[in-house]
């Protein structure tokens, strides 16, 4: 991104990405523990960033791994075998993922098993190797996704494969179904200097609604 | 949206959305020939706009269609018989197409005939009644979407289908291949209050960056 600031760290709307992302879960799940998977060389980074701006750094740190793939198993390592309930796996780098996604998606997989959020495409999509494909029979896939404990471990005992692009594939190759549930679309992954743009635009609508500011006429 | 007011006419950034577009388009294509196509009751309040805001109205317009079809259809008409050269099918409420993807886009189409611009798709990608696919494999369409003027008129003779979601659909209907040209990310299509706030903060970006301001540390 032209700087040498991973994403997660970098300041929108006055804190760290992965402050707002974490205030979010918590808001929407009270007393939730979280994991933070975090490459090593990153940790102390974080632990700094937490007494600069007195966030509340209560969180379990396991180490990134190779691929997305290897740093949950290993965020998985700190989640006791046997135990009860639901795990979600959620990207840092999504702070905007709203309370109703995050409790949907808690509350499908408690029923289910395994619950993803997915929202519509919205522009014509092609496949590259022909024509242009109907783009209502596609979803594009957000996190967090939530699965229960010992089927999500079980999942991640597989060894690794290529195909392994999310959770959802993961479980999917140990044999479960996964429900789709209904994202919401600001929940985006900031990875683009534009990404971020729009991050700062939605944190200013954000902070103008809490307030009761007037938005400028649409 | 929450407004009465078609998106197209919606004031970012100090003008009317439209108006961005036909700039960006008169900047890339100098001395390039505008055709608008309006639903015969936007047409005056269009006009009225461009008197506000002193923005040369010297386009063609063209009545709006049943479908977005039977829009473009109705542009084509103004294009006369055996016109030569290129024609570019835009959606208005496109403002940020970037001057270079408008110029690849249009040489591509010299070159090739067709061409239309694309890119990646970011997130992870599932078919609703299977499983993730590999979203390498796909990509998400833009416009401008331009093709040899006889070869684009030709193609709308055809009898209107359900599946001619964009341009490029009919002229390969019509047996023709297209060329897939990069586009760029910010080229976003506005449709919701979500992208009317991205819109925004990429105005206010590029303001930034014409006049030389220091942009906000990333």
């Amino acid at each position: 991104m032209g700087s040498p600031l991973p994403k997660q760290f970098i300041s929108v709307g006055g804190r760290p990405v992965l402050m707002h992302t974490i205030a979010r879960f918590r808001e929407a799940l009270p007393g939730v523990t979280v994991i933070l998977v975090l490459p090593r060389e990153q940790q102390d980074y974080w632990g700094g960033l937490c007494r600069d701006y007195g966030f509340g750094a209560d969180c379990l740190v396991a180490a990134g791994g190779e691929t997305r793939f290897h740093s949950v198993r290993n965020g998985l390592g700190l989640v006791p075998d046997g135990a009860r309930g639901m795990v979600g796996v959620h990207d840092g780098v999504r702070p905007f993922a709203s309370v109703a996604t995050i409790r949907a998606c808690y509350s499908a997989a408690r029923t289910s098993g395994a619950a993803i959020p997915v929202t519509p495409v919205v522009e014509t999509l092609r496949h590259v190797g022909g024509h242009t494909v109907p783009r209502g029979d596609y979803r594009l896939v957000q996190t967090p996704q939530v699965f229960e404990a010992s089927l999500l471990k079980d999942a991640y005992a597989q060894p690794y494969r290529e195909a392994f692009t999310d959770d959802a594939s993961v479980v999917e190759a140990a044999g479960h179904e996964v429900t789709l549930v209904e994202g919401n679309r600001e929940n985006i992954k900031i990875t683009t200097p534009f990404d971020l743009a729009v991050a700062e635009a939605l944190l200013g609508r954000q902070a103008g609604a809490a307030e009761g500011v007037t938005q400028p006429a649409p």
